[in-house]
């Protein structure tokens, strides 16, 4: 009776980290976070030295690390298995768990991962991660602690687990696909205002790396991020409202046209002003025209006046307008327009934005500069 | 030692149905047939009578029902409870859980809805729905079967279920924010583009609009209507590609700019091509302008030959260019554009689709309308 007591006292320690670890799942947002946050507290009741997720490549038909715990973890991640092979292959090729108490024994063993680790396993679990009756992954726990095996009570946990895991997973790329549509359909509609005129063919997208080369070597949080990339993929979304024969004229504009193109910044934020969503990013939009020294439009604003976004954008959209071709005058080189972006610091640009770009080009040469 | 046994188990039982539910969370798409689920499971293990899920109205301080369940759930659906009022308001409020073993001795019990839906509760347990740090809802259980009333042990399963609720519940709205962004950043730049030529200001929203109209009385899935809505408001994109000396040349356009013109929706089609969850759709934008007797464009498609939202949109489009001013033409009013759709059914229209719209636009007289 004792034992049957403590047996079931056992039994709801698991259920309820099950229950505990739903909770985790609190956001679709963070899901490397949260994977990590579950794999934790699997590893903390199974008394697991070591866990790791895999997602399934279908192309490559291979498997590789979403998360790799441990200390070896980074070393792992570099790692792909192909399908079907080792016990994780086996585990993804038949959608079903799998607990094996000693891997040298096992002929499924794959001692790839371990050889590029330096880690030893000696007993593993591995489940399939199912959604929609589809194996999208699988979850391991390695190691029982203290030279033990894994027994069936284990096994029943992380598959319950991996039923969670895989949840967790679906909603998060339901939720990465609905997001890469967003900016993929801002992008091509916003390509095709480029293209109306051949000069501006592309420019857009370049602006887009050029920002990002200066945002992504700022310590700026995600959300900032992409919050500069959206505001560089609209940035001249208001060139719909200006007239072609402006837009795509073949030499220099009059005074009167130039005044009339000038207001494309406040079209761009007409267009942005009924989307409630990107509303914050008006600013970022309006303003990438302005200069650091007042002398900018539409508002004139000065220094730190302009928004951190326009400063930045204002630096990639015009080093592509002086490496591009326009009707009435031949492109720059890379090396002048670095000159000229150094000599309107301070005037025209933040010398901040202008120096960080300038060594990131050149450290990273940008996959856009081979589409000019 | 017998009891402390069966209380075990029963512990065990109750914490199963928790891992249970959380794995009916499989997908953040179908939020109310999710909380249906866990709901009826929850209504099972507690011997409920009925149970609800409230949101709350930020705005207007008031809670409303997302889900109410039994057989007077329709009629407490129209209701809505403010803010801190009755046992859920103060479940709101203060975003604490509440078991009210008999309401009629509770001072904060609000006959509102009982008195509406003729429900006689007796017992309540109400949770706040709590999502990082902020009540975003409330989920009660009524009435425990068998004139009993709900226990401790009830509240402890009901808490824990409301956490998981709050986190589906918080997952979902976070992909409809994201869908909506979407949604709306395609309206709003497709309406910028319409808004060039003051003649067709407005036309895409509107031929969304009719496009629904039929769209809707269809017995067609969610997920086709959706399809439908997106390729209404994409059909003209490809406008962006026509020279504004053609889209707004006041007057009839010679043969050649007509040629031109025809090409937008080949321009449509290019622009849509890069995004690749939107590619399905490029035949309804690219065969808008068939004609059921094969003499449209581009494609001379005849028949069924043509996709069905672009039979579809073919009508929406048609009525609303009938029936809006161009610069060398008076619009038609609306039953001198009906006669019109009715005399071109089975010619240029599919009848059925005629049909359809002219019977629900004069039911629904569509919003849109107003706005010409």
């Amino acid at each position: 009776m004792k034992s049957k007591l403590s047996d079931l006292q056992k039994k709801i320690k698991r259920l309820e980290t099950l229950v505990d670890t739903s909770l985790a799942f609190s956001s679709i947002l963070d899901i490397d976070e949260l994977l990590n946050l579950v794999l934790q507290k699997a590893e903390l009741v199974m008394e697991a030295e070591t866990s790791s997720v895999f997602r399934i490549d279908e192309k490559k038909k291979e498997l590789y690390f979403q998360i790799a715990r441990g200390k070896k973890g980074k070393e792992a991640k570099e790692i792909r298995v192909p399908m079907g092979k080792g016990i994780v292959g086996w585990v993804a090729e038949h959608g079903k768990p799998l607990l094996v108490p000693d891997v040298t024994k096992d002929p499924r063993w794959y001692k790839g991962v371990d050889k590029k680790t330096k880690f030893v396993t000696r007993s593993i679990i591995a489940v399939p991660l199912v959604s929609k009756g589809k194996v999208i992954g699988v979850a391991e726990v390695l190691n029982k602690k203290g030279n033990r095996f894994f027994n069936d009570d284990d096994l029943e946990l992380f598959t319950a687990l991996g039923n969670q895991i895989a949840v967790a997973l679906e909603n998060a790329s339901l939720y990465k696909e609905l997001d890469e549509l967003f900016l993929s359909s801002i992008r091509a509609i916003v390509e095709a205002v480029d293209a109306k005129d051949p000069y501006t063919r592309g420019h857009s997208a370049r602006v887009v790396s050029y920002a990002l080369l200066i945002g992504e070597s700022l310590n700026i949080d995600k959300e900032s991020l992409k919050e500069l990339e959206i505001s560089a993929i609209l940035h001249d979304v208001g060139k719909i409202g200006i007239p072609d024969n402006i837009l795509g004229k073949p030499g220099k504009l009059t005074e009167e046209e130039y005044a009339f193109m000038k207001r494309h910044p406040e079209f761009g934020a007409a267009i942005i002003e009924p989307i409630s969503k990107l509303r914050m990013l008006i600013p970022n939009i309006l303003h990438h025209h302005e200069r650091l020294d007042g002398g900018g439009y539409p508002s004139g604003l000065k220094g730190s006046e302009i928004p951190v976004s326009a400063r930045i954008i204002c630096v990639a959209d015009s080093f592509d307008a002086m490496t591009t071709d326009r009707p009435y005058r031949k492109r720059k080189s890379i090396s002048a327009a670095f000159t000229e972006l150094k000599q309107c610091s301070n005037t025209q640009f933040d010398p901040e934005f202008v120096e960080i770009f300038i060594e990131q080009y050149k450290n990273k040469k940008p996959l856009a500069e081979t589409e000019q």
